[in-house]
């Protein structure tokens, strides 16, 4: 059975190997899955190089979602069936097969793109949870985001559109802004000195009151500049890891506080209902092409050194995505 | 009618003065009220000088907080008497007499300590809400706090007491230990380089839920930095107003949330029983001898520019009063 393993942190083409190993047991309560499709995430590089917020036991096995087909049900499981598409939300997903318990897969329905729903749960859950769980935000409300031609921000503006949350996002390249607009966003300007004139005259001076981070530094510090009385501010990553400068005056007065998000604590202590919710929620939006995400290529699970050597370039427009059973 | 005025910011010594005025008419939901006495507090002096929060209109009668008896009640008002003492919750409070909104007063016991009384707003109820609204904070958690020797720290150990939560204080120095001993504080470190080894020793590595500082720079960083998953840090001054620094990986990966506390920004949405149930519960902390203030010195109204002064002095250890009756 393929399986792509480190044994030690490092740079992912020097740690990173495919090995065949049997078959795994099959323990009460756990599934056997064929792996139809699994993706390449920034975050799964950075846990391999030991720069994120878990670190593995060893062998480790790459992967953190995916979307496979049940070939095999343990004791005790009786509301999975043999043939069913399941959401992988576990770890470990690159690899040909997988055994997982079974509260850690999700039944989707039939006949929605495999490659999309692989990528279910780290991004789109991360923009919805961080859309719902803040800020009671009503239609016309708006937020503001950097990153914005990120995975998350991209869902940020699709997801916030089909609530009528109005989106303003930030950018560094002009050459993205026809894509967000075509997204949905509403108001997308590129990061430059005038940036907090323009985004008063693009809402009206009407108050911001929620703001995504995923950079931190000088970039979070404007959207914080932004934000309305009683906003609050969510950081769901770091470009560098360096503190963030937060004005005391800004959290006292204004009421602004300073959130961490993390889909991995969410997924500590969601139950299956929450799971259930979610996902169900999310999987109507891609079946209805209500959200959708950018492909940059798909690979065989025996290119994984090409699969991941193009993850790591970055030109790319669009996930990279492993194909085990190709 | 003896009033405090001042008519520009500035050092509260040059610009503050003492006018006799005629007595102020009282309209429909008005009360007329005697001020028994009122604190001089580092906010007061604050606004003066153009440091805090809201800017006065001028002239302006400084003060934020007082005890009083009723002498004339206008149109419309039910509830109170005259001859009642009363909390006053508004500003203005330096003047021998204020006509306020009956909203303003919430009636006091009788036999209980002016003095103390007249201190109950700001103070108190800072540190009681602060204790209140952030964590559910059950017997025996853990909180920390620097500033612990300020009038808000003592009472936040003597209110976290009442509850057997228990106290770790950063105080500055030694001298001043035993004092928060003797209020029920559970630890008293004086901040240092070794901080950190002996908070962990203190409360055998037990998790600390809730931060409060008031103080930012690096005291704000050591606090964060020994706060347990999940906690929340709540800022409620600042010495200098600088940007306190903030690790995104705190946030994200620990949980960690930001906030800022207002008293003012409380009172904005605070309902007639929401004040009346948050006082009656202090005033009882304060009739019972669970709660007390430290009192430095107490003045005249006549008395103003030598009882401020004093106020300005570092060596003080309690507020000075003004008693406009005397």
């Amino acid at each position: 059975m393929l399986k792509a393993i480190y044994e030690e942190t490092g740079s992912p083409l020097d740690v990173l190997k495919l090995v065949d190993t049997d078959i795994a047991e099959l323990n009460a309560g756990d599934v056997r899955v064929d792996v139809l499709a699994t993706p390449i995430h920034n975050a799964d590089l950075l846990q391999m190089q030991g720069q994120y917020g878990i670190s593995p036991q060893f062998p480790a096995t790459p992967g953190s979602e995916g979307v496979g087909r049940i070939v095999e049900i343990g004791a005790g499981i009786s509301h999975l069936e043999v043939g069913q598409t399941v959401l992988i939300t576990g770890t470990s997903t690159w690899a040909k097969q997988i055994v997982a318990p079974a509260q850690n897969l999700i039944p989707m329905p039939e006949g929605v793109d495999a490659d999309q729903i692989s990528m279910l749960v780290v991004n789109p859950a991360s923009a919805l949870l961080m859309l719902n769980d803040y800020v009671d935000l009503q239609a016309g409300d708006w937020i503001i985001q950097n990153s914005s031609n990120s995975a998350v921000g991209s869902l940020v503006i699709q997801l916030a559109k089909l609530r009528g949350i109005k989106t303003v996002n930030i950018v560094r390249r002009a050459e993205v802004v026809g894509d967000l607009e075509a997204l949905g966003a509403d108001v997308v300007l590129v990061d430059g000195p005038e940036l907090e004139k323009q985004v008063a005259a693009a809402t009206n001076g009407e108050p911001i009151r929620l703001g995504l981070d995923s950079i931190g530094g000088a970039s979070f510090a404007k959207l914080v500049s932004m934000l309305a009385p009683s906003a609050k501010m969510v950081v769901y990553s770091s470009m560098d890891g360096a503190p963030v400068s937060v004005p005391p005056m800004d959290m006292i007065f204004k009421g602004i506080s300073f959130h961490g998000f993390w889909l991995a604590q969410w997924f500590k202590t969601a139950t299956q209902e929450d799971m259930q919710k979610l996902f169900g929620e999310l999987v109507g939006h891609v079946a209805n092409g209500n959200i959708h995400m950018k492909i940059d290529s798909a690979f065989p699970l025996t290119q994984l050194e090409q699969a991941v050597a193009r993850a790591m370039e970055t030109g790319r427009n669009g996930k990279v995505i492993l194909r085990p059973q190709s």
